[in-house]
C-alpha cells in the first residue's frame, strides 16, 4: 500500500471501530463474558493450528538475524497459549464495571445525580514483538466495552492474523460486533502514524514497547496516551528502622528481578544508619555480583567490603534505569533530603522508605510525588496484579486520567446521570 | 518583549511554579482556608483602589471602540468583587480532598493497597475579558493545592494585575509560596503559545473562552487540556410521556435562559405523543419569540399554532449550537431512533429524556454517549453548582480525565499508597 491508500485504509478502521464502539459498550457482562470463556476455549483448540502460523514468523526471524532472545519472544508455546487462556477467564469471571453507578445524591434542587462508569469507547494499542499482546488487548477490549485497533510488530504479523482470527470467531459466537476488535492487516510504519492521530475515531492511545516508541507516539500523537517511560525507583533506608527489614527488602527491591521497571535503582540511606546498614547489603550486592556505585561517603563505608564491584557515582547515575545487576547509593541527612532527591531525580515511577518512624512514613507517602509510595515494602510490588486490579493495561507515569498500575477502570470514564421528576431550573 | 524574551521569562514562570507546586501540595487545609479567607478580606478593603484600575481598563475598551456588552464583561463592580469575595469563603469552608486515602485493602501478598488524592502539579488557565476569573483561578489553586500560571485577556490587563497583588498579599499573609499563583505580565500572544508547550512545567491547561481560542490550544498544546468546546443539547419527550412535565421541562430547558452551553437546542419527540405536544410547546415558543426549525413531520403539525416563527429544518440545524431563541425539531419513531440521531449530531454535552416508561428511561442513560444523561430534569440543571461540586472549573466535554461538570477533582490525581511490614516478593 502506499502513504494515500494507508490513510484510507486506517480511516476505514476507525470508522469500522467507531461503529462498533457503541454495540460494545451496549454489550451486557453475560455477553462478554461468553465472548472471553469462547476465547480461552478457542487458544485451547488452536494450540497446534497456531504454532504453524507461528512457525513462519520464527523462520523468518531467524532467516532474518534476529537475536536468540527476540526470537524467543515471539514463540507462541503451548505454555504461553495456557496463560493466554487463564487470563481470558480470570476476565471473565471479574466483576462488570460497565454501568455502574456511583455516589447518587440528592442535591438542594431535588435533582439526584450520580456518575455512571462507562467505556471511553476507541482505543489503539500500539507493541512489538510478543503476539500474545493481541490476546491481551482484545480481552481487556471485550471485559472493557471499548472497540479496539490492534498494531503490533511486522515480525509478529503472521502470528498476530491468526489469533485475531480467533477473538473474531469468539467474538461472533458470542454475538459481539465484528469490527469491535481489528488488527492492522499492514506493517508499513505509516499506519502507526495514522493511528495516532484520529481523534475522530480513536480516544486514546496505549503503546507497549521500547523508550524510543513511546517517546515517538507521546511527542505525535493527537490524542491521549496512557504511557509508561522509564522506572528509576528509589529504596530509602532510614533512620530508625528494623536493620533486618531494611536489608532483606532492599535486597529484594534489587535483585528479586533486574529486567522489571520496578526493580530499585537507587539506594539512599540515612547517615545515621549507614555505617551499619551498608556493609551488610554490600555483602549480599557483592555476593549476587551487584555493582554499587556510590557517593564519597558510602565509598568510604564499602571500601571495605570483599569482593564488592565499586565504583563512584556520577550525575548521570542518580537519573538511571539500570535495568541490570547496578544500583547508585548516595549517604543523605534524613527523611528530608531523601524525598527532596527523590523528586528531582526520579521518573516518578515507585519509591519505597524502610522506617519506624510514624512522622516520616507519613511525610514520605505525602510527599513524594510518585505514582507508588510504599512504607516497609519492595519496589517490586508496583504492578497491577499485587494491586488487585485482575487485569493490568499498562503502568502510567503520567498524572492525568490514570496513575500508576492501570486496570480495566483506566479504559473507562464517567458520565453524570441525573433523575428528576420534572424538575425545572429556577 | 520579543519572542526570545517571552520564551525566556514563560519558563522562569514555569520553573518557579514547578518548585512552588511542591510547597503548595505539602501546605495543610488550615493554611489553605486561612489564605482563602485573607483573599476574600482584602477583596472586599479593596473595592474602592480595584475600581481605579479597573477603570484604566473599562477608559482603554472603550477608547479602543469595544462593544458595550464587551465593555460590561470588564466591569469590576462591587457586586463583582462580592461574589468573588464569598466564593473564596465558600471554598475555605469545603472539606479539603487532598491526602485523602481511599479503598484502603489488604491483598494476598500480605501489604496493604489504597490510593491518596494528591494536587496535579502546575494548571495554566487561559481566559478572556472578565478579570473575575483571575480570583477564580487562583482560589481553585490553593483550595487544589496546585501551582498555577494564569494568562488574562490583555483588555483586563491593569484589572488582572491588581487582583494578583492581592492574591499575593493573601497567600503571604497565610505562609503560601509566592510563586504558587502566578499572572503572566505581557499581553502578547506568543505567551500563550508558550504556555501551552512547556510539559516539563505545566501539567494541565484549561482554556475559558470562545470556541476559537479553545480549538487552537487543543491543537498546538503539548500537554493535556480540559476544554469545553460546544453544547448541543437535546430534549427528547418520549411515549409515554407526562405531558404536564413534558411541556414544563422542555419550556425550562430551551427558554430558562438562552445563552448558556447546557440550553437545549434540539427537541426531539416521539411520534406517539406528537400530535398532543407540538402544539401546546409550540404555543409556549410563540408566546417567548422562539423560533422553530422542524422535520417535515412536524411543520405539518405545528403549522397551525398562531404567531409561530417556524421554519424547515436543514442538515445543518441538527448539529447547530444556537445560543439563541432558535430550537431545532424533529419527530421520531421511539427511544432508539432518539438514541441515534442523539448519538450523531449531539456535542456530547447533556441530554434528556422526559418519559414514565422505565425500560426507555433505563436505555436511554446507558447508551447516550454524553457528560450528563437526564431523565425528567432540565438540561439547564448539567452545571458543577447543581452538581453539588462546590466549585465548577469548567465543564469537560471529553472523556479522558474528567468528563462533565469538574470541580476541585478534576485538578487532582491518585497516587497509590502500598503499606507493608516488611515485605518482599517472591
Amino acid at each position: 500500500m502506499n502513504a494515500l491508500n494507508i490513510a484510507e485504509y486506517m480511516h476505514t478502521l476507525g470508522l469500522q471501530a467507531k461503529v462498533a464502539s457503541a454495540q460494545m459498550a451496549r454489550a451486557n457482562a453475560a455477553t462478554k463474558s461468553k465472548a472471553l470463556l469462547a476465547l480461552a476455549r478457542l487458544l485451547r483448540e488452536s494450540v497446534e493450528a497456531l504454532q504453524v502460523d507461528n512457525a513462519k514468523d520464527l523462520e523468518r526471524a531467524v532467516a532474518n538475524g534476529l537475536a536468540a532472545p527476540m526470537v524467543d519472544r515471539l514463540r507462541l508455546t503451548p505454555k504461553v497459549l495456557e496463560t493466554c487462556a487463564q487470563g481470558c477467564e480470570q476476565l471473565a469471571h471479574m466483576p462488570d464495571v460497565i454501568g455502574e453507578i456511583s455516589g447518587m445524591k440528592q442535591q438542594p434542587s431535588g435533582i439526584r445525580v450520580g456518575q455512571m462508569r462507562v467505556p471511553i469507547g476507541v482505543f489503539g494499542m500500539i507493541f512489538e514483538s510478543r503476539p500474545n499482546v493481541t490476546i491481551e488487548a482484545a480481552s481487556l477490549s471485550i471485559k472493557s466495552g471499548n472497540a479496539c485497533i490492534l498494531r503490533g510488530g511486522s515480525e509478529a504479523i503472521e502470528s498476530n492474523k491468526a489469533l485475531a482470527q480467533l477473538v473474531a470467531r469468539a467474538m461472533q459466537e458470542a454475538g459481539l460486533p465484528a469490527h469491535g476488535v481489528q488488527l492492522v492487516g499492514t506493517t508499513d510504519r505509516e499506519a502507526v502514524g495514522q493511528l495516532i492521530a484520529m481523534p475522530d475515531y480513536v480516544d486514546v492511545i496505549i503503546p507497549r514497547g521500547g523508550k524510543g516508541l513511546i517517546e515517538r507516539i507521546s511527542r505525535e500523537a493527537k490524542v491521549p496516551v496512557i504511557k509508561h517511560l522509564d522506572g528509576n525507583c528509589h529504596t530509602y533506608v532510614d533512620d530508625p528502622c528494623d536493620m533486618a527489614v531494611a536489608v532483606k527488602v532492599t535486597d529484594n527491591a534489587k535483585t528479586n528481578k533486574y529486567s522489571p521497571c520496578n526493580a530499585t535503582e537507587s539506594l539512599l540511606v540515612a547517615r545515621g544508619v549507614a555505617q551499619e546498614f551498608l556493609p551488610q547489603i554490600g555483602a549480599i550486592f557483592a555476593a549476587k555480583g551487584v555493582e554499587m556505585r556510590g557517593c564519597p561517603e558510602s565509598l568510604a563505608i564499602l571500601q571495605s567490603v570483599a569482593g564488592l564491584q565499586l565504583a563512584a557515582a556520577t550525575e548521570a547515575d542518580w537519573s538511571e534505569e539500570y535495568l541490570a545487576p547496578i544500583i547508585s547509593v548516595k549517604v543523605v541527612d534524613g527523611v528530608d533530603a531523601a524525598i527532596a532527591h527523590i523528586n528531582q531525580y526520579s521518573s516518578g515511577h515507585t519509591e519505597a522508605i524502610l522506617t519506624r518512624d510514624h512522622v516520616h512514613a507519613q511525610k514520605f507517602l505525602r510527599e513524594v510525588d510518585s505514582s507508588s509510595v510504599m512504607v516497609n515494602a519492595s519496589t517490586r510490588f508496583a504492578d497491577g496484579f499485587e494491586y488487585g486490579l485482575g487485569a493490568e493495561i499498562g503502568i502510567s507515569t503520567d498524572k492525568f486520567h490514570a496513575r500508576g498500575p492501570v486496570g480495566i477502570e483506566g479504559l473507562t470514564s464517567l458520565k453524570y446521570v441525573v433523575l428528576g421528576e420534572g424538575d425545572v431550573r429556577g
